[in-house]
């Protein structure tokens, strides 16, 4: 009998360091909001997203062809027109750009994942594209949650236990945390709105009244594309090819 | 109306850095297996639990009133007669006796808690023991899962969502991993076994065949005692008192 590829779960950046990433493909996970943005700028036309660890580090990104966006503690950070809000990439504002983007969580993590043998940024929009890619790659598989600050977070989680209930029969379930993670969402699936009300984030993103952001990121294949991480510099729609 | 109290999780000691302590009650889980082990000397009759990080520092204590035991991922530490095995401990063997333990996750967990303002051991053996106390004492709760190696573990994830299932109207459930662990408890608190049986640490404890210490582990309230730190140095059982 052949042997399945493992998948795990990475339940905060705080447990990332003691795991073998090398020979692994990693899906980077920020589901409110980083990883659903970076899904609808590349849906609505985007060349490509460059994810940076600093705001000052999107400065130097200068000319027409960049869009520049920068979020810090779920608001537009200072000095920035565009934030983290999914929707504000609309097919006028990004096709044919790049996004040069930094949030609080998702794009440090992206950065921690470099030397993965493969980066996807995944969220709910891009759910089934992000599980049939794993699936046909037939590797060890790492979903990376990126929580909030270090700690775990319930929307990340639910998105991990997604992807591992598509995969159930085609790799092994190889930690407590992608057990615990498949549990909560088949538990949830049917109604993971409102259990998404209960959460950390949610209460935090609600104070600015981002209610259809958080639609559009818990809505499965809205922005059906690959983001891969190229050159270890930027996000491109590997669908395409 | 009143403020409600806090309780929230701690999934891994390499989170627990996160948190401020020195106000909080903290309850130290390990239920495979030494809080168990714990919760059982003291049921039987034990004056009182040493827990300690080292090995060496077990053979610091010498006379007949200590019982030295060291367990190193998941057997008896070279040198030791006793190991972590909660069943080991009949009353013939520890009645009137001093334990004096270093396990691979629950002893270091216990050490790591010591600066807080009530640090507890709790297992599946004495549940509703310590669900009574956190309830009288009306504080802001940690519930500190010990893991396996800073890793996540399933089955002491889900004997904090059985605290929190158990003080739910009373506490604020303050963090995505409460409420993550109390929906895992909830969904499988009547048929734990089975779900423990998928667990990483049943599958490395199986091989030496403990499986009637694995069913105390998780068996609620067979040795109902409150273990509580004392002087950030040994364990006693406070519901004497």
């Amino acid at each position: 009998m052949e042997k399945k590829p493992s998948i795990e779960v990475c339940l905060s950046p705080a447990l990332f360091k003691f795991n073998n990433i090398e020979s692994k493909n990693i899906v980077v996970i920020d589901v409110l909001r980083a990883t659903s943005t970076i899904c609808n700028a590349l849906h609505k036309g985007a060349t490509s997203v460059i994810p940076v660890e600093n705001t000052e580090d999107c400065f130097r990104y200068e000319g027409d062809e960049y869009i520049l966006a920068g979020e810090r503690n779920g608001q537009i950070a200072e000095g920035f027109h565009f934030g983290n809000s999914p929707l504000e990439y609309t097919k006028e504002v990004i096709e044919g750009k790049t996004l040069v983007l930094t949030t609080t969580n998702g794009t440090k993590c992206l950065n921690m994942a470099k030397s993965a043998r493969k980066v996807i940024a995944g969220s709910f929009p891009n759910l089934s594209i992000v599980a049939a890619d794993l699936l046909k790659e037939q590797r060890d598989v790492i979903l990376f949650c990126a929580g909030w600050k270090d700690h775990f977070n319930l929307e990340d989680t639910l998105f991990a236990g997604a992807i591992i209930e598509l995969l159930k029969y085609d790799f092994l379930i190889s930690d407590d945390s992608g057990f615990a993670a498949r549990q909560l969402y088949v538990n949830s699936a049917d109604h993971i709105y409102d259990v998404i009300r209960h959460s950390s984030h949610f209460k935090r993103l609600s104070q600015f009244g981002v209610f259809d952001d958080i639609e559009f990121c818990l809505t499965a294949d809205l922005a059906p594309v690959l983001p891969v991480l190229n050159n270890n510099h930027h996000l491109e729609n590997k669908l395409k090819e």
